[in-house]
């Protein structure tokens, strides 16, 4: 099938189409939804400014609505040859409707196709990324509550430092999470801005009315510079990349936690048969290989908004054709993600916390700043204090075995501080606006 | 002088000395008046919970602020030997006050009082970055607008596409910027949150009123768990780091056309002689070596996410002393974003616009959609307008000479949406809240 | 099929199973005739220190070889639920030979069986892009001869500098391909160290002979201790990516400067209709889609040694499962430098350069040095004689419509010195030695 | 003072200028040495094709000579308002010489003299970083065989393995680092390239003798084309630091294994107090910042690869200004590297192992393999051995305090192969061929 641009007089070789092509019509494909989106939204506006006769809109969305249902119901493909989502969905649309089809592209290209499409993808998918890390910030805050009394030695430098528990362990991460997803947010709303207007980067002149398909796709507001609405591609990839990053980071964290603390010679937690595997050669090993597998894949993600700097750096203004490179890194990105996130739910559930940890008496020096502590409310001053308790270290005198620790204040091991953190959690949700943009998503489609 | 942690035994070889050093006292000179802060609301809540006398607070809060004093004036410099910051300001207080000075360390640890200085220092340093940022917005609407009738050729792959204007270009950047700031503003939030009261990251047996030093402090919420407040450490570097690097990503963009532009086989722009350099060799060389220079501290700038993360990479939760490196990283990339954003303001207030550039015959092509648009206004069908205007092109029979352009819709040549650009503005340095903060520090200082 | 390590009260989740096994058995695929080789050197050499019957030899080596024909064939496939290439093999030989079949393990650990199949696999791709590196140069070569006199305008800054020609542009990107091949035989020798006998990073009790497997494997050595044999995973597949890397280096500065010269800015060189794409949009596009992609698939390549240095950073010595993810940054990336030489040397042999482009009378100023250096050989010191032709410029008395050229020196445009740089490039690839290598292994399978 | 290319109209802006210039006086002084060695060999050579009088040579190269000894004298500055080093050697010659001293520049660019600047300088540092890794190879090797009785718990997954020795995981580092060599060798390589009579990139239409400064100068061989010469600015560098970043990886993979082994919950070493540092809080602690920092430090090292990489990527050939801001990444890195590897010496140098390890229960599973092998050679097939002692431990019936290794062969704990890890050394040292650079250099400057 010949391609849109394509005249006559011109051939491709197969080798040059595979390199070019690659894996689009995989990506496409998850594309195709939201083209059928944009389009809706494009020809709607077109009639309301009257470059499509009222009585070829009713056809042109009822087809659309067709094709829809069909990629709902998973029966729409990408013929072979075709050259993109754009094409296949605008080739039904002909085969339909004859020429009336060939309509749906004017005031457009398909650059501002593409990246309304992008745009409408990573907005969806940014929200059930939101909700995988809801799902995990429920739990570890359930998991806080549950294991607030089982004390853990905690390590700075990777030395025995001072009291802390799996009650501190389990929130720290629910509240990291709740950082993680500012980044989110600045990337939905770099993807809640309208591209649909700005052509091939130079606009149209035709008198399109941009905050009517604004308002009809549900965006917060448009790309308002035609030029800028370009820019943004493989800016906003980057955003969600650098959230998805960010999250992974945490995900990673936590991993080596696991992995550090299923050791030996830490012995803190257990893990189930599921989350571990044997090796060929040594009978006893119990190998925490999943959450090893975790700390890489999220280690791995965390390398993407450099990669995604590299492909576009230096570039100067204006479209260039390895944007669309950016897809094979943003799509799988969003997957693995979201498979990261629900094995890491699946770890935290089924990870068994050792009780009674600190009764070892390696573990007596955790409790030496208590004993400072005391001396200061006795009215030493601390610098005194800290010198009498170091002495008796030293000395070998220092008895840590009372075992007594009174945290009170907030965020501590007395005090965790769950309702506050979710408190920030509640507030960092409603920020996004999901129901605004599903709403009138949903009044497009209906 | 010994250091705080020193007991009497210790020796320390000057090269091991150097190399766990480094230029840590430049660089905390940077946090002197922050650190301050920290220890004038710390003392404030000490008191608060009877934790200090009242008669002990007033000498040490009048000391501390004639330190700030001293710091805002110049006069302050950490002494050598010293270990770090808080030494000196300590050992300045124990200078005037005697032990009284040793009390301001009471349910602190320095990992939380380093924390809680960074986040001040970097919660000043990005209203610094936002307020060149908003200068350098403010000029390129205010040339968008002076030159919003210069038309410039739109180019996209490199290649002839549409007509631009200058106008379109800068106020492409314009709009621009105002995205990069989300990541700014997500950097912000994130240092609005106050560590105090974590200690190591574990929190502190005495009965700290952390609630009480976010007021003071002017901080949006607490770290609630410490824990995580000790994972912020890093994070938060991260965050300015990344919000930096997307703003560099729009400054090295920006100096890549000036660059293109400026080459006589484009032609668009003239710089002044205090932009360009000269050869060595070739006595006709005007080069763009400020453009050039900026693109490059650019991309450098873009390799510092990355680095921060390879540097936190795998390291389990907890302090480590390579945090302190971070720094390094951080402190030269405020500077040098803000210098690159007063030397792009300079560029751009010099840059010199041609006109007519678009008389040249080789910009005939540009108009072809123009005749395209105006076949698809007389009812034919898109996909055979472009048909008829590629054959006459291939025929060397299309006529590109009318130069007439007629783009009327928001954000095109004709309509440049300034005001709109500008309302995202506005919102966006709103979110921000820079008042709230520099109110409760004025309090807590005058 | 149980996994060999699997006892029986183990059960395993198929999302757990799906994340831990990912795409292994894709890229074991490419493992399975290495995995042959390395049984077959393990159990040459078990027999000769009398740890398998020399009755016992004949039949495994028989069958690995039939294994091994199967695999040429295309007609090998590693089961469904097998756990990877080697169980699979294994499995082969317990079918045909019973418990004999399980004997081919002893002495040998999963680690350091994987890591010789990645050390084999990785010396043959070596060689197979050094061989596409050596078709490109040949073709560079031949073109910058047949260019010798084709001259191109030369610049610095993007500024028109000094007359140069595309005789020097091909040859130059010839040469710069003999240094990449530097880090790609720094690979090679990485590569070529025989990590069996390792086991998994500590060794075996049995009197294994490293040597005679080093020698029967064709290695240029064994990776001596045990535990640095260990540590050469990730490694060397970073040498790998680092060279492959380098190698994208070129060929994206090669792309850039052909989507540079292919402006119609420059107008250098032509592309035929193969190697571009129409616009969806504008009628009059050629878009230089293919030199586009080529250059943003090598910057993605560019990335790899990052991302692998994040995967590993920080991970104590020792293996950790996350080394099976190398595999997949490794395998595709060998892929895509293959067919970015493939599409480079399509690319270089089709665009057709364009002739007399120097007389253009913007060009004029490209010979302001040969005035000065005219100068020069009639006395006047170097720095005056800039001065004098400098002032002239100024003046617009400057005559540039010479475009007389005489140099001459080598790797001049009069002397491209092709013959040295072959030189060089017989010196670079003779050092790899991969007939030793070849001929160990065609002795091995034979 | 004026700049050479600068004319008499030309003003320049304070700002501008210290943007422009930035750190480069301090970096070029690094660099005076090397120019005068460049300068010397380039008129030599000019007065050998006759573009300089024999006259005029014999003073030229007395002063340059005399620089030369001012510069190892430690006297030498570049004077404030002098543009660089070039122009601060060109200045001091004029002083003394009139125009004979402006005559140096003749047939040469500042391109190509910084170029030749670099290349030398790099070639010298490279020796330095040799020297330094061929220290620490030695110590490393004298621990290995010091403590190759000294058993070590082995991990993989940082579970509990098999036995290891310090006498093991000493030389594993030591073998580690003859690897590393590798990619400083092909840095080498590339460094000993001679750019001279490249210019600005295009050459010189002056009959230079390219292969005469190339012998003069101790080359390997020309940068045979001019255009090449100009790619490898960036490049060389890129090698460089892709060579320190691999050492680094090392050092911080050495540095990690420290810090877990120092942890109380391994306890395999003991630290002096040279190297730990105490906590402001915690009376009882001894961190291992040194270790850390070197951690952190190494860490950052190898991000640098990549930062060069986003500096320089996409810029089309030819010179580009910010090739300038290389010096920032390679100049410190070099620094950074020979420190690091100091403090390593220090560190390996320092550190206490413990004996006795293995005597704790907790390690009995270590030997399970051990058990394994037995059966296997009283000729059980190996997965059947597996599954009998794995049962054995399921059953709690392991008896694993033997504590007998019997390992024997290469490179295992019975027989580190010491000896063929010296040989590889010998054999990686002696291919930079050092000795004939040294003795090229020291003819040229006596």
């Amino acid at each position: 099938m010949a391609k849109l641009w394509q005249k006559e007089n011109q051939t491709t070789d197969a080798k040059i189409e595979k390199f070019t092509i690659g894996n689009d019509p995989v990506y496409d494909l998850q594309l195709a939804r939201y083209d059928v989106l944009g389009s809706l939204a494009h020809i709607t506006m077109l009639e309301k400014v009257g470059l499509l006769g009222a009585d070829e809109l009713g056809p042109l969305c009822a087809e659309l609505k067709a094709i829809y249902a069909q990629i709902e119901a998973g029966d729409f493909t990408i013929e072979d040859g075709m050259e993109d989502v754009h094409s296949q969905i605008e080739y039904l649309l002909t085969q339909k409707l004859g020429d009336q089809g060939k309509k749906i592209h004017a005031g457009r290209s398909r650059n501002d196709q593409v990246l309304v499409d992008l745009k409408l993808f990573m907005r969806a998918e940014i929200q059930h990324i939101a909700d995988a890390v809801e799902r995990l910030f429920d739990l570890l805050i359930a998991k806080s509550e549950a294991h607030k009394n089982d004390l853990l030695p905690g390590y700075t430098h990777l030395q025995i430092a001072m009291p802390s528990s799996f009650g501190l362990w389990f929130g720290a991460y629910a509240e990291s999470l709740v950082e993680d997803i500012e980044l989110l947010e600045a990337a939905f709303r770099l993807a809640n801005k309208n591209p649909l207007g700005s052509g091939a980067g130079y606009g149209s002149s035709f008198p399109l009315d941009r905050k009517y398909t604004t308002e009809l796709l549900g965006f917060e507001s448009p790309h308002v510079n035609v030029v800028n609405a370009q820019l943004s591609r493989g800016k906003t990839e980057l955003y969600v990349l650098t959230a998805i990053a960010q999250i992974a980071t945490t995900l990673s964290k936590l991993a080596m936690d696991v992995c550090l603390y299923n050791s030996q010679n830490f012995g803190f937690i257990e893990l189930p048969s599921s989350l571990t595997t044997g090796s060929s050669i040594m009978p006893h090993k119990k190998n925490p290989d999943v959450a090893e597998l975790l700390r890489g894949k999220a280690n791995k993600l965390k390398a993407l908004p450099n990669q995604l700097q590299l492909l576009t750096s230096n570039l100067p203004s204006g479209y260039h054709r390895e944007f669309q490179l950016t897809k094979e890194l943003l799509m799988p990105a969003i997957e693995e993600i979201l498979d990261g996130l629900e094995i890491t739910h699946y770890m935290v559930s089924h990870l068994k916390v050792k009780k009674d940890l600190l009764v070892d008496s390696k573990y007596d020096l955790l409790f030496s700043v208590e004993e400072v502590n005391k001396l200061v409310v006795q009215g030493v001053p601390f610098r005194e204090a800290y010198q009498i308790v170091g002495k008796k270290i030293e000395d070998g005198a220092f008895d840590g075995s009372t075992r007594e620790i009174n945290h009170s204040h907030l965020g501590s091991i007395g005090n965790l501080g769950l309702a506050e953190i979710q408190d920030q959690k509640e507030i960092a949700w409603k920020r996004f606006g999901f129901e605004k943009v599903n709403k009138a998503i949903a009044a497009l489609i209906s």
